[in-house]
């Protein structure tokens, strides 16, 4: 569309970056944040700023945090001997709240994607291999999302941790508890099948 | 979920105030902006910072500009006797890209929605009327968006043009140039049908 002023267009292409924000969006947002939300857009000014200037991944397990070294990796209450790697940051959450666990975590912030150009280094996987080469680590818990490319890539840092000597799980697959056998996808319950245990 | 410190809470929180974008959306956002994306983030901050500090809505006819009258508004080689009024900015684009039309517009940034407060006053009625009354009007062009909700506000003004025996149109309805009459929605056809026009 034609422009409505330098500042205006300049806005719409800045919120392109935001994860599934297109041309249509953007504008909408635009429309939105200079027009009826002129206190909300202040607020979020001013929240980008802020978190801009405070957050940024934490030096040892890449979580984002407002520390150099965020509150679990400088909690000596921890486990260190565990190591939990994840996905995103909201994950460690969901596994800190769902069970007991109170080892270490290592955030990848996304998975392998070649075709995307993100490889190892981006996800910090030499960061990675300088604490599985510390000595301190007996296991390492794979809990990736049971994707494509979350399996490939927690299939990638199996080998890299196997390679020395400790020892690798994954998160159990199977049906969730509370699911009806008829509503749980074939891949799923024929894993679980297979995979049945004795009672 | 459990917090990763204030200002990502602050963060996810503004996020909010987009349209569109829900508790999931705001945290991927977050994550991206302040994981993968730093770069568009600063970007995002910048632009979001001037477009607050240099856009407004046009003193006269509303629309979002740098100038405190827009370049329509300040242009003399405009007529001055039609007035088109449109729900957005992106309508006013959308009429100037598709018709010749070089009269004023006016730009409602909304249409009326008593449920959600959205009044009169919200859209700039009393403005409107002050142009209405300027004697400056021959005919007023209402080109709301063919929904319930802008077929409403359309008609609560016309019957204010028509109050003070000013001219007033809408924006003819029919079939879509280009379509196929088996997918014109009934509602359309049979406006369609109803309106016909001997050739
Ligand atoms: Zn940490
Ligand atoms: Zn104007």
């Amino acid at each position: 569309m034609a422009s409505l002023g330098r500042s205006i267009d300049e806005l719409m292409q800045a919120l392109r970056c935001l994860p599934g924000v297109g041309p249509k969006s953007a504008q909408r947002m635009t429309f939105h944040l200079l027009d009826k939300q002129r206190d909300g857009a202040q607020r979020l000014l001013d929240a980008l700023a802020q978190a801009l200037d405070k957050v940024q991944p934490c030096q040892r397990c890449q979580i984002l945090s407002e520390q150099t070294l965020c509150e679990r990796c400088s909690d000596p209450q921890r486990r260190q001997d565990q190591l939990c790697i994840v996905e995103m940051p909201s994950d460690v959450i969901a596994i800190e709240q769902a069970t007991h666990y109170q080892g270490q975590f290592f955030v990848l912030s996304g998975h392998l994607s070649p075709l995307d150009g993100i490889g190892p280094e981006a996800l910090g996987i030499p960061k990675l291999l300088t604490w599985l080469d510390s000595g301190q680590l007996e296991e390492v818990i794979l809990a990736t999302n049971p994707t494509v490319e979350g399996e490939a890539t927690a299939h990638y840092i199996s080998e890299l941790v196997r390679a020395r000597q400790i020892k690798v799980t994954r998160l159990a697959h199977g049906i969730p508890l509370g699911g009806e056998l008829e509503y749980v996808d074939s891949g799923t319950l024929s894993h679980a099948f297979s995979g049945r245990e004795s009672i």
